[in-house]
């Protein structure tokens, strides 16, 4: 059995993750990351991501970032060169043709340790097709699982790499079967950017141990932070802000 | 008399609503969105955003965001071919020529269904000339509510589309008569982003009926929502950051 | 001796601050400036920012934001045709050679009125190399006072401006003599984002006189109000998003 990675892990190694990310969430996957206890660095031009990917323990590249593609592409390579964990979130790839098709451009060139979308966008990478609108997971994607779990696992089985889909369950597979995490909560939809925290929250994770029980750590204690700061949020009847900030809060105050 | 919009039709319809705008304070715009039950799509590069603003249901453009003019351009085409509302936020355009120069050209090829800016802006479009400093409001043209509504009601009539001067009163106008929303309060310029929340909850509304009631009716609860964060802030003796926790966290539990 | 620079000078004269900054924190540093009584503008489209710049009070230029290094040297240009203090942020010039170069460049077109950064930062635009990894500052160069003294002096009399390096204890230096801040807090490095509201109020503050003492007193805010707000952090047992929340508050509360 692979050794499991907790967040006393990550703490320690304090890795430092490079995000080419959307600019929507990049300052709360920023702060989700220093809440962990790594070090991010959000450097997104061509000229300097080679050096920065080099340098760093893990890549994340969210696809939320269209005008950064080339500088993904880069640091791709270089991450490759090092044999750094490389984390792939497809944002939009349910949704946006124009996205589908950089995303498979990426996977022609790498090998990513994970990739984590929601239902609609991991059945849009295994079937090649439109799944949703927008960026968000369809309804219907929400409730089949069955075939969402087909998805993680034939898109697992086809890249090689650990298939991550959240949602209300979230299902990862590296392709020999699949494991359910049931924590988080429907709150988690009603804000921007968990699933880029989510993604960031692997990176970390993937940079102690590139395995899928440290992805799952991640997916359980994101989770797990979701459903107590949701729990909080409904007792205290206050809204998606302060459950933005409790979420967050948590994760900083996790050991 | 036309149907009103209410926060109802908004959480019942779920718009997705497509958004290029600036980079400040987009994460406020996208929880904004969320809070009242649109879909938000952030997306700006020039060679998706076609194909997002084709399957929304509203766009707005936020000339904050100048790096991705081209970008707007092309979105406003899609959005014109499929007869989806177009919002406006020209924001500095009262202080910078170039954004007024860029304004102007969008406005050549397009007819928005709604203008959402402050005093000094509306008044700089109406006018054609420079109105203030920066981004903000000047104090001239907050006070001067006899001019403002000028230049509200004729810079609707001369753009057939309805124009919105925010302030401590919001004027709202289609070219008949005019619209006066007295909610609100001061402690909104204390913080970034109002303004571009105000123009993306508008962009929500006008998704379910392009009317001046639906514009009225999301600048009304902008505005309450504001002065309800504001009372609470002050009672509380807490700074501007809790204000705007509050205020995004009002608009999520509207009902 | 030259006259202070208190928040109230800043309060009245609400200077137009030009922030040319990364995309990770300029909602924070916008909201900051609002917070201490000024007016941020965050243009950094090439073609505006001459426009800005001149009509501005105060130009920051960050270089976390890469991507715009055109957008500031054509802003300093103009920030310097019309007298106005820069006031320069190294972000990762610590850890990236790129930034490191593109810093060099910059000062050879310009004499910033300060610099402000961390210690690594300091010391790597001082001694030519690179002195970590990543943005965050080394755990090595943050316990060498002595080492970073030399650097704080010795590139502010070879550049001819004044010198910040932030850290447990802030080191301030016009060339000569040296001023240490001992305020703030450890929990300032669990965010991101505070290196860059300091350099942002700096910035505010040097509007009102380019002066050592100025750039003192926007250290010594910042510090007492990350002070303050980890205290309160600590025993309410909160996280990281509250003591962001709590720091900018505090700025917005002071008088």
């Amino acid at each position: 059995m692979q050794q499991n990675v907790s967040i006393k892990e990550v703490r320690k190694k304090k890795p430092l993750v490079h995000c080419i990310t959307n600019y929507v969430t990049m300052n709360d996957c920023a702060n989700v990351l220093l809440a962990v206890g790594a070090s991010p660095v959000m450097a997104h031009h061509p000229a300097e991501v080679a050096e920065v990917a080099e340098g760093c323990d893990a890549l994340l590249c969210n696809l939320g970032a269209m005008e950064d593609f080339e500088a993904m592409k880069i640091a791709v390579q270089a991450a490759m060169e090092q044999g750094h964990p490389i984390v792939l979130d497809p944002v939009g790839a349910g949704g946006i043709a124009y996205r589908r098709a950089r995303c498979a451009e990426l996977l022609n060139v790498c090998v990513p340790t994970c990739i984590r979308g929601n239902a609609s966008e991991i059945k849009a990478l295994y079937a090649g097709c439109q799944t949703t609108k927008g960026v968000d997971v369809s309804s219907g994607d929400c409730d089949a699982e069955a075939e969402i779990e087909e998805a993680v696992t034939g898109l697992s089985r086809r890249l090689g790499c650990i298939v991550v889909a959240s949602g209300a369950v979230d299902l990862i597979s590296d392709g020999n079967g699949i494991c359910r995490i049931r924590e988080g909560d429907e709150m988690m939809t009603r804000i921007t950017g968990t699933g880029c925290m989510s993604s960031a929250l692997i990176a970390a994770f993937v940079s102690c141990a590139p395995t899928v029980e440290a992805v799952a750590a991640a997916c359980t204690m994101m989770g797990q932070c979701g459903k107590w700061a949701a729990d909080r949020t409904r007792t205290e009847r206050s809204g998606t802000m302060q459950f933005r900030m409790h979420l967050i809060d948590r994760i900083s105050l996790m050991d």
